[in-house]
Parts: C-alpha cells; structure tokens; sequence
C-alpha cells in the first residue's frame, strides 16, 4: 500500500560499537527518525496538541532483520512504505540499503494515543491524518 | 527450553523521552545488556579469542511487543529464557515485568561469527558454549 | 566539602564505539545515573512536583578529562563528591577509577529549576534538599 | 583561528528526555557528528589506515555550557571553529544556535594517537593534516 518515501542517513561515529559496525539497537532510532522526516513531507508531526492533552504514537512492536552489517559513515537509503492503516494503529516497513544491496529491514506498528500525565490511552486516528496516510500513492 | 535467568535493570534519565518513558530502542539495550550478565553467570563472555580472530555474536533478528511503559527509575525485572539453540545459532527471549504486570516482551536471534578486520563469517557454535546452554534447566 | 559517595557501573557493550572503548559521550551518561543513585541514597529524587508544577535540575556546564580508555564489562569505580551548594544550584565532580588507576574526571553543574510546560525557571533550593547536601560529610 | 564550518542538525525525537527537552549528553554526539562532517569537507577523515595500525583522535577533554533548551525537531544551527593545533593535538569550539539565539557552547581538545590492537600511542598530527588545518582561515 502506498508509495515509498526515500531518504537517507549517515552512520555516526557513536552509533558504532566495538566490533566496528553500527550498532544493532540504533537501526530502531534511524528508522524513527526517518518515519518523522516522511510525516514532516506530509506536512504532519507525530505530536500534537489535542486540547489539554497531545496526540502522540507509542509503538505497539517493532522489529529488524539484518542482513549485512553498516559501518561508519556509510551513507544508508532508508525506504519508508506503510504497509497497513488500522483504526487506532499504523504499520510500516523500512529497507535499509547500501549500493542497492539490502542491509536491513525493520518494521514498526505504532497506536494513536492521548497522552496526558504521561498516560496514553488509544483512540481513532484523527481523520486529517488518516486522509494523508490513506491518500499515498495514489 | 532451559531455566529462566532473572536480574533487574533501573530505568535510566537519560534512556527516558519526551513522552516520559523509557523510549522504545532502548528495551533493546537493556536485552543485549541482560544477555551479557547471563552469559557472564555462565562463565562465558560474548567476545573472545579464536587464534587470530575473535567470535562475536552479530544479530540476526530482533523484536519487541511493548504492553506498559516503564519510566525513570522503575526497576524493571528482566526474564530471561534460551529458547533455542541451532547450529550457529542461539534465539533467547526476554520478558520485562514491572509489579508482576508484563511491560514488553522481546526476542533476538544471533549467530555465531568469526569477526576478523571487521568482517564476520558465520561458524559453528563452539562445544563449551553449546554443553553451557544445552545444559541449562538439567 | 562532603562525604564521597562511591558505586560502580559496570561497560555495556552498547556503550562502546568502533575505537573498541567506551564512547566518550557515556561518561556523561554514567555520571549522571551515578548522580541519581546518589540521591536515591539521600532519599531524594532528582524530579518532585512542586504544586503545578515539578522541580528538576538541568545542567548549566558539564565537562571530562579523560585518563585512559575503559572497555566492554569493565567495572568502573565511581567516586562522586559535592563540591559546592548554591543558592540554586550544586555542583559535584566524579571521578572513575579502573584497578585504583584513574580513568577520567567529570564535573557537573546544574540549577534547581520550576519546569512547567517543558519550561525552566530557576529557583532557590528547597530547605530540605539543602539540609541533607550541607549535611553531607559532617 | 581559522574560518567557521556552519552546518544543522534537528533534534531527533530519542535524544529527548522526559524534561521534553534534548538530553544533556547528546549534545557532545552531535558535537563529534559536526565535526566529523568537517573533516569530510576538508578531503579528510578521523579514522584512517597507518601501516599496520590506524590514526584515530581520542578525546582528551569536553566541555559544554548550556543555555537554553533544545527540543523535538528543532533545527540547531551549529558553528565549529579550530581554536588550537598543537603538536599532537587540535582543540575546536561549536556554537550551537537556534533563530540566532545562542544555545550552547561546547570545546573538544582530541589527541592524535596510533591504535593498534585497542591501545593508543599519541604521536604528531600527519603533515597533511596539520597543513589543511593550519590553512584555515587563510
């Protein structure tokens, strides 16, 4: 479903670990960081105020297969394509690649929630959003 | 398979987010870092010496399904439980529980590696390590 | 001026970098969960509401010197001490030690701010905050 | 010394904390990323083969000052300027900025060192490094 949205990122020096890659934890914080860089293309942002409380996205699962290891400095195309657009919850899937050979593929569902007093409760996703996300690729 | 190794982990400041609790990439750490104290109760460490290389356990495959958060300074019981050992492989799951009440649940698949000038060659898993963990819960 | 509070914290491998020792950047982060500690010891806690809003301590100035590299599953010995108590702000310097030989030395300075809606002012320290640092080493 | 190298980054939602602002310790990983990209823009790079060893630049001492706060998807604008080069070492000072206003300053003093199985020997800085820093400015 949808279209892909393309961008890339630069493996940091303090992303590495000691067995000169990048480590396996960090693949989650890229991938995050480009799922905010597709909602800014939307013209949207993952927080938002929603009268006295913020709409807000914490992950229900989130995973990664790695298929090839990245090193400092490599420069990672990241490819973002949501996969599925649920009531209360969104999925999405990355390929990381590097000179087109894949090196990992991760996979993230996240839920709509109203976070107040730092506690979140699920609720439907607001219909302006749901029409940017259900709008891609058309 | 296997007994359960328990130890705990306190949520750190600095592994908190904007939204008050322990951010999502960082269940991964405290998993890898859990890991390491039971392979130490083992007598085992992740990295060693092989002639002129060294093994290491790159991953292959990790996930978390996420129930609660955790937040700054909770202590969070970590379960750990070997769930399989193949040849050049081992995949151990992870349970966090906060008061008894489940907090997220996780997985990782890694393969034994020889890790020389920063390449890594999959390998047999060495027989000491394989008696330690075919050995557990007899 | 003060006791020497003294603890531990042993190198995660996720705190390492490609040079194959703790990434400079994790002294911080260290520091700063030896500090918690600490205050935990105090029975106190680095966050408290405050009325409306909560008292947290953000960091005016903070720096390392560095002595000698510290490596995965280290156990670094941490001394902490305060070194002065303002009229809103502490400072205290750390130092980690590896076989009673030094490793690094860092400092700390942080304001004793009202944080409301994720904004700081600064304010006098809390009468019984102040007792318990002032009292400390007599 | 030496002429300003401008460059950006945006707060990534993980380098926040439950303060809702940008963690204290990240500012020295986006320090290190800045001045990485530096070097790249000067034809160089911080790691590179020397014989059977490799040159690298370990930090002797960080600092930063902090203040005001950064937050989720801010875009700081960060100057790095050299301020000394030494016979083994260099010492450089960002500005962090945001809407001209200052954020923080942080200072980094590394040393060039030969690391050889995870040991470090300082030596002098290479001719033609020492020559494009030295020409800074000019």
């Amino acid at each position: 479903m949808g279209a892909e949205f393309l961008t890339s990122r630069r493996v940091r020096f303090c992303d590495t670990d000691l067995a000169g890659v990048m480590h396996f934890s960090n693949y989650f914080r890229v991938m995050e960081d480009v799922e905010h860089e597709f909602w800014r293309s939307l013209g949207l942002n993952v927080i938002r105020r929603d009268g006295d409380a913020h709409l807000s996205w914490p992950r229900k699962s989130v995973s990664f297969v790695y298929h090839k290891p990245a090193r400092f400095e490599d420069e990672i195309q990241c490819h973002l394509q949501v996969s599925q657009v649920g009531d209360r919850s969104i999925t999405y899937r990355v390929a990381f690649t590097l000179n087109n050979e894949p090196v990992a593929e991760g996979k993230t569902t996240m839920v709509c929630c109203r976070m107040q007093n730092q506690t979140f409760q699920s609720c439907p996703i607001p219909d302006d959003i749901r029409e940017k996300f259900e709008g891609l690729g058309k």
